[in-house]
C-alpha cells in the first residue's frame, strides 16, 4: 500500500538529520495521498538510523485512524492532518525543532524577509502563531496545534503556497510544499534565513523589511508561470 | 565486576564525543548500581579513543574507595557521590563542559523554559547554582560541589527526578537520567536549549517564561503516567 | 571548447559546498578566456554532486550569447558579464549567499577592515552596493546587478584588484581573482571576516577600522612586487 | 637533523584544520631545541595536506638564519625566535586565526576568567596587547610583532609559564607550551574561552572576574606541585 509514497517520505525523514534539522528522533515528515485521503507518517519516537519504508504509518487523512503499520504515527500526527485538510497545494510536511527557526518561535516573532535567499522561497515574512489559549493546549492539542496555524494564515490573509512555512509559538518551524522533498527543502531554507535573520538585526537593529519589488522578483523568477531559474 | 554497568559507562562516555559535548578529555560520565552501593566511573584524564571498558572505575558509593580498577577515577568522582546520595532516581550521571550550557554557567542564569523543546525534557529552568564560598573552594571541592547541587534543589524545591540538569556557577553542567544513556540524552538536549536560549532572549530582551500550561502538556506527555509519546 | 577551463570551473564549483559556502545548488562560479571573449560558467539549478566538466556553459561575453553547452547558464549570468567587462584584472568570479557575508549584505553594511585576517586578502573595507532601484529591478536585473557593483567601486574609488569582493545590498557576496579557484579562495576568507565581524562589533561596539599601516604591511606583504609570503 | 622533533612539529600542525583552528595554510607551529639552539617551524605558504617532515625548517635560533630546509620558513619566524629567546619554559608555540580568539583581538579585550575552563589552563586573564607603534609597523614587524607580546607580559607582570597564550591586538592568538603539542592544546582551549566568553559577556553584561579561589582552584588541581588532576 503507497509503496512508493512509503519510501518518499522515509527519504525525506531520513534528510532532515543529513541537513542537521533534528537532534534524536525529533521531527517528522508526513506526505499526502490525496486520491485516496490517505497520509503517510514517520512512526513516534523511532531512531532515524534504524528506520524502514514499513515503518511509516498510514493513516486516514478525514478520521486519523491507522489504516497500515504497526507503529503509533507521530504524536504530531492531527496536526499534518489540519494542514493537509485546510492547504490543498500541500503535498508533503515536515515539522522540526530546527535551532534558529525556534529561535524565533521562542522569540514569539515573524522572520522578516531581509533578502533574496528569502525571496526565492516564501513570498514574503514567515509568519509567528499567537499563544495557544489554555483551552486549545488543555483539548486536542495535536489537532488545536495545526488550527491555530490555519487561523494565522486565514486573519493575516496569507497564501500558503507562496509561504510554505510558519513558526508555531514557544514551539518550532512546520514547513510544506508539494512533496515530502521539497517540504524538507523548504525547511533547510527557512533555517537559512531564520540563522541570518538573527544576526542580520543584530548589525542593524532597526532593520527595514527589503523592498518590495526586490521580493517580487526574486520570488517570481523561481515560481510561477514567468519562473525563468533552473533549466 | 559490574561488567554490564561498565560497558553502558563507557559506551556514554564515547557518546560526548560524539555529540560534540566534549573537548580532549574534559567531561565524565558514571552510572550507579544501588544495590551494590557501587558507582562506576569514567578515568581521570584519559582520552577517549583508547578507553576500555576495564578503564571505568568501581568506586564505594558511601565511602568514596576505589573497589576495582587500575587508574584513579575522575576527579569529579565525589561530585557524583554526592548527586547519587541525595538524588535517589538518578541511575547515571554525567558532567560537560559542554559550550552553550557552560556560557549559562558563567554568567550565572537559570536557562528560562522558553519552549517545548525544553518543556519535553525538563520541568520548569533550569537552576544555576550560587557561587561557592572560599570555605567550600577551600575544604572537599569536589564533594561541596555537589552539595550545592543538592542545596540549589532543596532551597527552590526542585525536584531532580523531573528537573535533570543544573549549571554550576562558574563552572559548567551536570545533567542526570534513570541510567547513563538516559543522563548523556538530557545532556544533549540541554544544551541544545542553553543554544536556542541565547538568541531567543538576543530577540526579545525581555523574554517571558513558557506558558504553565504548555510546559505541563508537553512535560506530561513524555513523562508519568499520562505519557503517549513514542511506541 | 576551453576543456580546461571548464575543469578549472567545475572544480571550483565543487570548492563550494566544500568550504561550506553554498546549500543546495546556490552559488555559481565562472572563468574567463579574455583571448576569445568567452566565460565558462555552471549551468542553472542543477546539483553540485552531479556536475560534470560538460555541463558548464560557453558563453560569449559581448553578447550573452551562449556558444556551446545543452544546459541553460546560471541565471546570474549577467551579472558575471558585467564584472568581467569591467573589471579587467577578474580572470574568475563567484557568488554565493554564504551566510555571514550575507548577513553583513542584508544589513546593508560594509565589512570594515578589522584585522591582519582581512588586510592579508582585501586592501580596505569591503563595500556593500546601494539598494537597487525599482528601474534597475524591473529591467535587466541581473545585469543591473553588475552594473550597481561596478558604480560602487566606480564611485567610491575603490580597485577591485586590490579589493576583490563585494555585498550586493540585500542579496549576498561576489568576490573573483585571477582565476576561478582564486575567486573561491577569495570568497572563503571574505565569509571568515564577515563572521569575525560580526562578534568583534559586538565585543566593542564603537571598534573602529584597523590602523592603515597595518592594513598596508599586511596586504603588501602578501601582494605586489613587494610580497615575501609563500614559497 | 632533529628528526624527531620535525615530526613533533608537523604533527601539531596537521593537528590545526582538525581542531579547526586554521583556514587554507593559516597558522603555523614550532618547536625548540634549547641545547643546540635551534627551532624547527613550518614552512610558509604550504597546504597542510602535502606538507612531510623534512618540510620543516630548521632555524638558528639568535641568529634567525635557516640552517636546514629547501623551502622558506613561515613569515612569523621571528615572532616565535623572541618569544623563545624571552620566554624560558615556552618548548613549543602556535600561531593561528583561530575565529573566536581573533574576534577578542580584533576587538581589541583581554578575555577574562571567567570559569573553570579557563582556569584549568590559564591562570588569570588572557591579556590582549597594545596596538603596534607605526615604527614598530614599519621596522622589523614580526620581530616587534614578539617584542610586542614580551612587554606585555613584563608590564603586566604576567607570568609566560602560567599564561601560556596572548592575543595580538587586530591580529590573532597565540599560545605555548612545554612543547608542540601542549601549545596546540593550549590554542584549543583558547578557543573555547574565547567563544564562550563572547556569549557569557552577551548573557550578563557586566559580569565580573571569576571568583580568585576558584581560579586558584582549578589551575593548581591540575598544574605545579600539588596537581591530582590526571593518572
Amino acid at each position: 500500500m503507497l509503496k512508493q509514497l512509503k519510501e518518499q517520505v522515509l527519504h525525506a525523514n531520513l534528510a532532515l538529520p543529513k541537513h542537521h534539522l533534528v537532534t534524536f528522533t525529533w521531527g517528522n515528515v508526513s506526505a499526502v495521498d490525496r486520491q485516496q485521503g490517505l497520509m503517510v507518517i514517520k512512526p513516534s519516537g523511532v531512531e532515524y538510523e534504524n528506520m524502514q519504508p514499513d515503518d511509516m504509518v498510514v493513516v486516514e487523512l478525514e478520521t486519523g485512524k491507522v489504516v497500515e503499520g504497526s507503529k503509533k504515527p507521530s504524536s504530531d500526527t492531527d496536526t499534518h492532518r489540519v494542514l493537509y485538510l485546510n492547504f490543498p497545494d500541500a503535498g508533503g510536511i515536515v515539522h522540526t525543532h530546527s535551532r534558529h527557526a525556534t529561535i524565533w518561535a521562542q522569540a514569539g516573532k515573524d522572520i522578516p524577509a531581509w533578502g533574496t535567499t528569502h525571496a526565492d522561497y516564501f513570498y514574503g515574512n514567515i509568519p509567528c502563531t499567537r499563544k495557544m489559549t489554555e483551552a486549545e493546549i488543555a483539548g486536542r492539542y495535536e489537532w488545536e496545534t495545526g488550527e491555530v496555524i490555519v487561523k494565522t494564515f486565514a486573519e493575516r490573509l496569507l497564501s500558503p503556497r507562496d509561504l510554505p512555512a510558519v513558526l508555531v509559538h514557544s514551539h518550532g518551524p512546520f514547513a510544506w510544499g508539494k512533496d515530502a522533498e521539497t517540504a524538507v527543502h523548504n525547511a533547510v531554507v527557512l533555517e537559512e534565513v531564520a540563522y541570518m535573520g538573527i544576526f542580520s538585526l543584530q548589525l542593524t537593529p532597526n532593520l527595514s523589511d527589503m523592498q518590495p519589488q526586490l521580493l517580487d522578483k526574486h520570488f517570481l523568477r523561481k515560481h510561477g508561470k514567468n519562473a525563468y531559474y533552473g533549466q
